[in-house]
C-alpha cells in the first residue's frame, strides 16, 4: 500500500487534482470512487483535495444507520433511498465496514439488496474500509463524508453493522443516527440498555409484522421513560418508528421522523453543536495519526525495537519507554 | 471514571502498591482482580504497580484462542483448562471484550460455560473491558498479561471473539495462536482466506463429530499448501487438530500441538521477537494513549473546539487544523 500511496504523490500535479475535484463536483461516479480510495489508504494527495473540496462542502444531511446483524439494515436503507428518490433528494450510502479480516465480506454481499437503485445516477452506493488509515474510521468516515458532501448530495446514509467499538464512534458523527431493532434479537435491548439510549435519535422497529414488535416498543418506551439526556427540557425525545422495509411499510413514518429530527437540530443549535463535535473528532484522528505516522518513523529508526528489547528484557518498563518515545517525536 | 481514579491517585501510598503487589505474588485473587481494574480503567497508579512487578514477570506461556462466534471457544477454554491443570499448570483466562456496548455482555454469558474450574484455586478467569483505556487494548492487554505472570500462572489463555480489529491485534500479541472453527461456519475459512493464515499457528476444528468436519480440514490444508510465511523454510507449519470440546476429545492432540509450537518459538528465536513485538506494541500504544491525554488537555482549554469551529465555518480545513494540534502538543 505504501508504494501505490508514494506513487499516486509522485504522480500528482495540481491539474491532476483539479480534475479529481471537478469530478467529484459533477458527481462523477469515477471520480468519487478515486478520491474515496485515496481516503482510504490515507493518500498524502487527501491534503490538496480536501482544502480543494472545502468551499464545496456543508449542506447534505448525514443519517447513521446502524443495529445488529439480523435486523434488516441493508433493505432499510434501501427503502429509505426509496423514499427520499420520490421526493427527488440525490442519496449516497457509504457501507461502512469497521471489521477486520475476520468478519470481512459482509456488507459487500448486503449491498445486493440495495441493487433495485444500482442504476439510478442520483444514487452513490459505496461501501468502504480503513485498514489502511493511519486515523482510523474517526478520520476516514468524514472526510469520506465531505466527498460525497462536495459531490451535491442531499442526503448520505452511513451504515455501519452493529458491533464493535468503531461503528459506536461512526454513529456520533451523523446528524441524525437512526437505530434498527427487529423482534427476536433480544440482543437489541441489550445494546439500548448498556448505552446506545445516548446516541439513537430515532429508533426503527424492524420486522414489525412479527411477534414480539409490539414488546420492542413497550420496552424501548420503558427505557425511554427512565430518562438520561432526553428527559431535560428541550431535549430531542427519541422517535420510535414501526416498519417492515421489506415491503416498504412505514417509510413515509419514517421520513417523517427524520424531518422532525432535523428542524430540532437546527433550532436547538444542536447541528451545529454535532458538527463540530464532528469535525474536532476528525481533526483529533488525524492529528492521531500522524503522530503515529512520527511512532513508525521511531520505528523505522530501530530505536522503539532497542525499547522493547529493553522491557523484555525487564531494564525498563513501558511507562518509561512509552515516555521516550514521546519525547522522540516532540 | 476520572474521579475514581483521581481518588485513587490521592489515596495510594507507596504501602498500598506493595500491599497490592504483595497480594499479585501470593496470587490472591482479589489482589490480582484490583489490579486488572487499574489496568481497565488505565489508572495513574499502574506505573508504579508496573514498575514493581516487572522483575517477577517473564515465565507465563501465552496462549491466544480465537474464532467466529458459535465454534465453541468457552467450551474449548474449559477443555484446554481441564488438560493444563492435568499437567499440573496454573492456568489464568482473560477473556477480551474488544466490543462496545452494542454487543456488551457476550462473554459473560460465555464465563458460566467455564464454571467446572471456578473453585480451582490455580485457576484464575477475568473477563477484561477496556472501554476506559486510553492506549486501547493494545496497552491493555499486555498489562493484564503481565499482572498474570508476575501471580505466577504458567500458562494465560486470551480469549477473544473473532469479529472485529481490535481482536486481530489481540491475537498478536500472543505466544501461541489458536485458531478455531467449526463446520457448517463458512466464516471460519472466509477469515483463513482474508488473513488469518498469517497469525494462526493452531487450527483447532471444534465440533468433529459433525458433517463438514472434514471439509473444514481438507479447506485449511489447501489454503496451507498455497504458502505464504508458512513457505519460508524453517518456518512453522501450523498445526491442524480435531477436538469435540464438549465432550474433551482431543485434547491432548491440541496440549502436543501446542507445546510443540512452544518448542519450535523458543528454538528458532520466534518467542523473543513475538514478546518483543508485544512489547513494542504496548510501548507505541501507552505512548498513543499519552498523546491523546495531551490532545485532551488542548480540548479542555477549548482549542480544539475553537479549531472544529473554523473548519464547519469552512476558514480551514482538518488538515491544517490537525497540524496545529500536533504543534500545540510539542
Amino acid at each position: 500500500m505504501s508504494d501505490s500511496v508514494g506513487q499516486d504523490s509522485q504522480r500528482a500535479t495540481g491539474s491532476d487534482i483539479d480534475a479529481l475535484v471537478d469530478g467529484v463536483r459533477a458527481r462523477r461516479p469515477r471520480a468519487i470512487a478515486r478520491v474515496i480510495s485515496l481516503v482510504e489508504k490515507d493518500s498524502p494527495l487527501l491534503r490538496a483535495v480536501t482544502a480543494a473540496l472545502m468551499p464545496h462542502t456543508g449542506r447534505a444531511q448525514v443519517l447513521g444507520l446502524t443495529g445488529a446483524p439480523g435486523v434488516g439494515k441493508s433493505t432499510s436503507t434501501s427503502m429509505l433511498i426509496a423514499a427520499l428518490r420520490a421526493q427527488d433528494k440525490r442519496v449516497a450510502v457509504l457501507a461502512v465496514d469497521p471489521s477486520s479480516p475476520f468478519s470481512g465480506g459482509a456488507l459487500l454481499g448486503d449491498r445486493v439488496r440495495m441493487q433495485e437503485h444500482a442504476l439510478d445516477p442520483e444514487v452513490y452506493i459505496r461501501s468502504m474500509a480503513s485498514r489502511g488509515h493511519l486515523g482510523g474510521l474517526s478520520a476516514a468516515v468524514p472526510q469520506a463524508l465531505r466527498v460525497l458532501d462536495a459531490s451535491g448530495f442531499d442526503v448520505v446514509v452511513v451504515e455501519t453493522v452493529g458491533v464493535g467499538q468503531a461503528e459506536f464512534e461512526i454513529a456520533s458523527l451523523a446528524d441524525t443516527t437512526l437505530l434498527l431493532l427487529a423482534p427476536g434479537l433480544g440482543d437489541g435491548i441489550q445494546a439500548a440498555k448498556a448505552g446506545i439510549l445516548e446516541i439513537a435519535d430515532v429508533f426503527v422497529v424492524n420486522k414489525s409484522d412479527r411477534d414480539g414488535a409490539e414488546q420492542v416498543v413497550r420496552d424501548l418506551k420503558y427505557m425511554l421513560s427512565l430518562g438520561g439526556r432526553h428527559s431535560d427540557p428541550g431535549a430531542w425525545r427519541p422517535a420510535i418508528v414501526n416498519t417492515v422495509a421489506t415491503r416498504g411499510e412505514g417509510a413515509a413514518e419514517l421520513i417523517t421522523a427524520v424531518d422532525k429530527h432535523a428542524g430540532w437540530l437546527r433550532h436547538s443549535g444542536t447541528l451545529e453543536r454535532r458538527r463540530e463535535a464532528r469535525a474536532a473528532a476528525e481533526i483529533e484522528a488525524i492529528a492521531l495519526g500522524l503522530v503515529r505516522g512520527r511512532f513508525g518513523d521511531v520505528h523505522g529508526s530501530g530505536e522503539l525495537i532497542n525499547s522493547a528489547r529493553r522491557v523484555v528484557a525487564r531494564d525498563t518498563d513501558p511507562y518509561r519507554a512509552a515516555d521516550e518515545l514521546v519525547a522522540a517525536i516532540v
